[in-house]
């Protein structure tokens, strides 16, 4: 479409990740490996109760242990609280299993354990409130003394006039569904090193998706001012939403140095891990749609219970993308959203990979099957029937730019065979689909989505890219060099990503939201307009011609037309630095998002699952999937396939296996072995289908290849599995013990 | 004189270095603070011999030694010569004691030094040769086949017509002087952690003045492209000249880490560091000189004689420097000069901390000083006569913009008592005045003399400043901050140095050749006010004015004349970040020394010394020192009250104490006990002129105070210590032995 992908000569062509060598050698620098002179290995002593009283502290005994060097409690803090309901260490309470409630700091991590193991907390237990029913209750006692219920944070959108809606609908269907708690399980483990032995600047060492909301968060609750906290944030393994926010593992363990005057490491344990990820919790999805005979929605109602565990922290964020999405695939008349955060005296959640839409998208998804099944409609053409297009204009006033949806739903259905499988299948196979939408960033959300981007270029035409925007392991490092070779007419070979440091990094607000690709991809093709423009004028001089006619292409600059008089890349180059003015090259560019309401550019796609379901074990053998997806422009084709590969097999991970455990506030499977990830032997067929519809606002036309294929993922394979049993999926993980209990309910009907 | 210092907020005022508090707590790190995973230390094997040929190699014992993970030799190299002389590893000949012969590295220190001596080496020794005399004498053996005499390089530098000078002239004189080897005594060792473990990337961390050079030198003799080798040079505990080229354990580094496919460190051992060095040689400086009888210099001859060890490596800058020089400090019609480097088998050397100008002008001061004896003339006369001035151009072209030498010579002699004191004072009591000359930068010496800076400024108005000039600890980046903070309106705490790695800094040669104030803080001032203007634009927009009617000042903006409309200068840079276009300020600089001879800005100096000798013992105590030195500004005029302090007893130590004692081409004092460094209780008062001449061309009239008081230092005491015994200083250092002889000869002249 328009533009083609051969003018490129860097985009649309497939290379590794540049950090490839490095990853697959075990060279790349994470925060554990950096040694810093002095450093101590902090411990952090935690509640073993989900609620109760402090009594008393007794520190005294680990203070004496031989190798201690600072011990803190929540004395030590200045009372510092983050968030209305946190303490920074408990003071007087604690809220849930694993509450912190004290640290160590010491020479060795053996010596930090032992302390930790000295310190006496005397505890009153409390009753704990565990379940979204108990903490909703009318007559529930309250957890937060600031909040007069257990309400942490509530949410309504209205859009159009959903009671007309439905009153005019001549077909109206109910569903409820549940999510049980999951985990993102990094495959680096949370770790922090602060360096604060001096005051009035710390340094910090931590895998982050955003060095700049992290400095803005610890610079705000211990006093300093943004810049005097000095972000560090180098390779991380693994992120998916969990690494957002600052944790309280990050002020402990500056708290620790500035006592300690020494820097301070903590890393977490596995089991630790699992309470201090803040991943996905236990809801409710309650969702009511009307429709008319033929298939056209008419109005989507959606009410949701949230389980905000002990600490609200950022978990509005969920209640604002879990409202703002459900407007954003289908064309509908009107829609109503209501979004309860509520107090438990659970782990804090937050929610796993996708923005909390997984299971969201889920419930959607299975509950448009369902009325399909109802109205007799193939899935496909209630899809096909209700999708948003390019030029359409949504409910919240989001306008499509580009919008490959249709293309998706049609190359898939065809491409996975639908119309010969569909109600053709034998007994427990099934086929489902599933449609979904994602934001590229966007500024409405909730954060200034603005990226800086800044290049240099070295004497010999290589260049140091410059970006605030980490990379998590998708490869968006890689991305950016291929739009910085690409605009600047070199390769990514030439270029080397500079980014992790808060001290040297250009602004930008960081990797989430789908954000990278196209906001900082903006910046950094801006950044590299204005290098050419300085490498244009020296080559301009040199080959006799206006700079807007020459073509920088391959490491090489020519007029246009003229390939013959083509000079080296770097010789232009050094002929600018070694000019008069010794001009070296440096360019600046930005990139802000300038739409108010939400993203400029959406995402699409459309999956398509065919599983098996033994109805002995109520095993799922997932047999194949299709994934189509409108990336816009696929700056790197290999990336995208790894995005669709790693997003499906993390959808399917969420819908079939992955669960937390819970028993009384206690995490029962809080290791590797005990929660299921999906293993290499479960991996399944995927077909990849990218649409590519060259948004005008993205670099290059790209959008987003980042969340958006996941939450498709998970309502693909539950209707599949659901059309494989028939008999609907109303809460997830679908282990095999809830596919007996579902065959059960089903036998029991007939 | 012009633009007045109170025109300015922040130079001008004395502050502390930015990283004293780092410092003084230990917590700046040095290259041997880093750690890598895998790390591994290397060792070198060294000649025993002056010089010699290789019959055998045998690595096989050390080969076979638990925990050595690599071991080198010639064979291992590739043939590659570092230079026309010098294998990177010895291959048949040695030339020196510790030539380079095989290396290892090992898990640990100990098993890489147990398994360098399992390491086997036959040699067949030849005659070494070790005197000047030896090596220039016409049938002296060649050392270097390339070369057909052991001349390693010549230079001739003719100006005017020096014969006809001396013709015309009423008086001529000649004097020889001798110089003995020296050492720079860092405080940081020599240290080279590579890191080669893929191929195609060279890392590597070492403290060094210029990190483009060593990137270029390691590129060019290990195959790789300039910006593959990425330098990351830290904290440098003293550098004086010592640190601006590769040596050999730097590529040894490099190529056992290839080897063993692991990070390699090593760090050299007090006594290895004399050999490494590369500092004074002994040289042989003739000097002749025609005057008319009133005091008049018509010209200068000068043949010098560099002792060049047994690799020539950079050392024609040598000859280069001393040569120019001797043309800049007086009015003179003719000049000749003459200089060769000599083959030796002593160690390689280069020059001691001031470009090899101390024992130079050491030798002119002193003769200066005997034509004066001679000639019956004050010598505070005799330099006034003859001093440089504003508005005069050298025999080179050198044009004068700025010059305060005779300011300088008229304040230290009123200071100093100069009148009430010469030839009044009582026996073995002396005074000398010295004159001296500096570049302040100067891409006609032998670089490309362009600095670029950047500077980011975050949002909350603190900034980030790259820069690619080094400090070794004199305070350059205080004042980078300082020149930062006054064209920005803000203060120095607002501001971080980003500087030490060649992958983020902007382009700068380095620090040398006395460029960082002058060159570097040209550039810096650039980009400053490149980012001033980026917020001025938001500022003209709030407050209703033009740009240039603003005044950044102590952190706020305003319309010219008032102060009391005042906007926070964080809030113009919030304000830009959070405009339409999300502009992040980022302003970039650039400075280009524009003359293409030598350098555009001169500093100038005189010195004082007053001594008293003890004829018993030889022994000299230094009373008293008087230093003037025309800085253009000072920026910081308490770092420059440091340099005038430091570089004066950097000078004293030079002139009076130190020397590395030779014999057979073996230091036999390379230890920091028995090599002689000045120590705090020599220290002697020092009286500051700081004279400022506000050059057009510096950064707010800003010249160099680097290695200019330096090299007026030994001149001035060893004339002082002359006047004291009424006898020349012929030979420095002027060790109280030296004295006593100087005393027995005059004794028998009477």
């Amino acid at each position: 479409m328009s533009t083609k992908r051969s003018t490129y000569s860097i985009v649309g062509k497939s290379r590794p990740k540049l950090d490839a060598p490095l990853k697959s050698t075990g060279r790349s620098l994470f925060t554990d490996d950096i040694v810093l002179p002095g450093m101590l290995h902090g411990k952090i002593v935690r509640s073993p109760i989900a609620h109760g009283r402090i009594v008393n502290i007794d520190t005294s005994r680990a203070e004496r242990l031989q190798g201690v060097k600072a011990v803190i409690t929540h004395r030590d803090t200045g009372g510092v609280m983050v968030g209305p309901d946190q303490m920074l260490l408990c003071d007087d309470t604690v809220n849930y299993i694993g509450d912190e409630v004290a640290a160590v700091a010491a020479v060795d991590e053996e010596t930090a354990a032992e302390a930790a193991e000295l310190i006496q907390v005397e505890y009153e237990p409390l009753p704990a409130i565990l379940t979204l029913q108990e903490a909703s209750a009318p007559d529930a006692p309250i957890l937060h003394t600031y909040c007069e219920d257990n309400f942490a944070d509530e949410r309504t959108m209205v859009y159009g006039d959903p009671d007309k809606a439905f009153a005019e609908s001549e077909y109206v269907r109910s569903d409820e569904f549940i999510s049980n708690p999951t985990h993102n399980c990094f495959a680096e483990l949370h770790v922090a090193l602060a360096d604060y032995s001096l005051p009035g600047k710390l340094s910090m060492w931590t895998p982050s998706q955003t060095a700049i909301l992290f400095q803005k968060n610890l610079a705000q609750n211990l006093g300093l001012s943004e810049s005097n906290v000095r972000m560090c944030c180098l390779n991380t393994g693994g992120a998916f939403s969990g690494r957002t926010d600052v944790k309280p593992h990050h002020y402990i363990a500056a708290l620790l140095s500035r006592k300690a005057a020494r820097p301070v490491k903590i890393m977490c344990s596995v089991d630790e891990e699992f309470i201090v990820c803040r991943a996905g919790g236990n809801n409710i999805y309650r969702f009511k749609t009307g429709f008319m005979k033929d298939g056209t929605l008419k109005v989507i109602e959606a009410d949701m219970l949230h389980d905000c565990g002990a600490y609200v922290e950022t978990q509005f964020i969920v209640l604002l993308l879990t409202g703002i999405m459900l407007q954003l695939l289908y064309k509908v008349e009107a829609m109503r959203y209501q979004g309860k955060l509520v107090y438990t005296n659970n782990i804090p959640y937050y929610f796993h990979h996708g923005g909390g839409m997984t299971p969201e998208q889920f419930a959607l998804g299975q509950h448009l099957d369902l009325v399909a099944r109802d109205l007799g409609i193939d899935p496909v053409d209630l899809q096909l029937k209700n999708a948003v297009e390019k030029g359409y204009t949504t409910l919240s006033g989001t306008h499509y730019a580009s919008c490959g949806l249709k293309e998706c739903i049609k190359k898939a259905a065809r491409k996975a065979g639908w119309k010969k499988k569909y109600g053709k299948l034998p007994p427990y196979r099934g086929i489902g689909i599933g449609c979904g939408v994602m934001s590229s960033g966007g500024k409405g959300m909730f954060v200034h989505d603005t990226s800086a981007a800044f290049i240099k270029i070295a004497e010999d035409g290589k260049a140091s890219l410059f970006t605030g925007l980490p990379d998590m392991g998708q490869g968006s490092h890689t991305t950016m060099a291929i739009i910085a070779a690409e605009a600047l007419g070199i390769t990514t070979e030439d270029i080397t990503v500079v980014s992790g440091d808060t001290d040297i990094d250009p602004f930008d607000v960081g990797s989430f939201s789908q954000r990278g690709t196209f906001t900082t991809g903006n910046a950094v093709k801006a950044a590299c307009l204005d290098a050419k423009k300085q490498l244009a004028k020296t080559a301009a001089l040199k080959l006799g011609v206006k700079p807007s006619a020459l073509v920088f292409k391959q490491r090489s600059v020519y007029p246009k037309g003229a390939p013959e008089q083509a000079m080296a890349f770097e010789d232009i180059v050094f002929d600018t630095l070694h000019s008069k003015e010794g001009r070296f090259v440096m360019g600046r560019g930005f990139y802000n998002s300038p739409s108010d309401k939400a993203s400029l550019a959406y995402s699409f796609g459309t999956q398509i699952a065919e599983v098996e379901v033994d109805p002995e074990t109520g095993f799922v053998k997932l047999l194949r999937m299709t994934v189509a997806h409108d990336v816009g422009r696929a700056i790197n084709p290999l990336a995208v396939e790894g995005q669709l590969d790693g997003q499906a097999f993390s959808g399917a991970g969420q819908i079939l296996f992955e669960e937390c455990l819970m028993d009384s506030g206690q995490i029962l499977n809080p290791s590797r072995l005990d929660y299921k990830l999906p293993r290499p032997f479960e991996l399944f067929e995927i077909e990849h289908i990218i649409v590519e519809t060259n948004d005008p606002f993205g670099p290059f036309g790209a959008k987003e290849v980042a969340e958006g294929p996941l939450v498709t993922t998970a309502q693909t394979i539950a209707n599949a599995v659901s059309n494989a049993i028939g008999y609907p999926i109303k809460e997830i993980p679908v282990t095999p013990e809830r596919i007996l209990e579902a065959l059960k309910q089903k036998q029991k009907q007939h």
